[in-house]
């Protein structure tokens, strides 16, 4: 025990949301993900703090990229050129993300209420960070809260729609298709 | 027992919501409601099936005002037109809603974790209600899925401020200032 394993992290990962996918997460022990991915519970206790962890693992890190690009992007920059920056930061987040397995995630995470909560719960954090990090650019309350509600669902549709979409789009290219419809929403309104 | 009992479900309701303010949600339990609006337990459950429901009585209402004004909208109607039609036909839910109790409400969900995810998870149905709403009116599924959130964020960002206003202005005049919010938001962009 206490050996250093190679992957264990992703081997974890990959295992626990095949195995949820399987039988669901509900019915799904850490002893069967340890087991799966050729680990020890110790292992998988080392690298997340129970199952659920799992499923929402690297949430934080793009979180925090997400809001520090709100958070330094030029002060000419508008609210809306914040959070487009902000979009922008978290596709190195994305990057190492096969589209497979953000499907297989989401699958995961639509098959289970308490998931739904959880990862509801997530994007309103998501969205108080956001709109913390405007105020301290001198962008208003509810303008700030607005902008950051708007870039969480700019965000959330274009993730949705790059793991819907048959295409080769990348998620770059969602993200941009998803502010371009906030602005054609607008401006035909 | 049994008898009629006049504004029953008010008495309770605002009996609940003082007590859930002074000692917390977690810790009053169905009999003190019944006991300080001076009804019995069995009355409470003829109105409300668990304390929690008491929090949320009267969102479905407010869904379906929401949900149906959007579907009904006229033919040429834009999307933002659609939701906006829908703004306005939630302000008949509010009418009847003292400022201080929709204050009072918000606090109580605020103190509670779990009462938070229940709101987040209303909001989401009610977005997903708007979202189908506009496409059986034939708007793309992406456009639909962000006018409606952006829809739940106008309403989410405007009862934020009429709670929070120290001024006079109604919800309707918050609403308008929301989707004026948004409008400069994007045109600034």
């Amino acid at each position: 025990m206490g050996r250093w394993e190679p992957n264990a992290r992703d081997r974890l990962q990959r295992a626990a949301l095949e195995l949820y996918s399987e039988q669901g997460f509900d019915q799904t022990t850490v002893a069967e993900i340890a087991q799966r991915a050729g680990l020890t519970e110790r292992t998988f206790f080392r690298h997340f703090a129970d199952k659920r962890e799992v499923v929402f693992w690297g949430e934080n890190a793009l979180h925090e990229l997400f809001v520090d690009a709100v958070a330094n992007a030029p002060d000419s920059a508008s609210p809306l050129e914040g959070i487009a920056a902000g979009l922008e930061a978290i596709l190195a987040y994305f990057e190492h993300i096969p589209r497979e397995s953000a499907r297989q995630r989401q699958a995961v995470i639509t098959a289970n209420a308490r998931l739904q909560e959880r990862e509801l719960t997530k994007y309103s954090s998501l969205a108080a960070g956001i709109a913390d990090a405007l105020r301290r650019r001198g962008t208003a309350e509810l303008a700030a809260d607005l902008t950051a509600m708007t870039a969480v669902s700019v965000f959330k549709v274009a993730v949705e729609s790059w793991i819907d979409a048959t295409d080769d789009r990348d998620l770059s290219q969602h993200i941009h298709g998803s502010l371009d419809e906030l602005k054609t929403l607008v401006a035909d309104g």
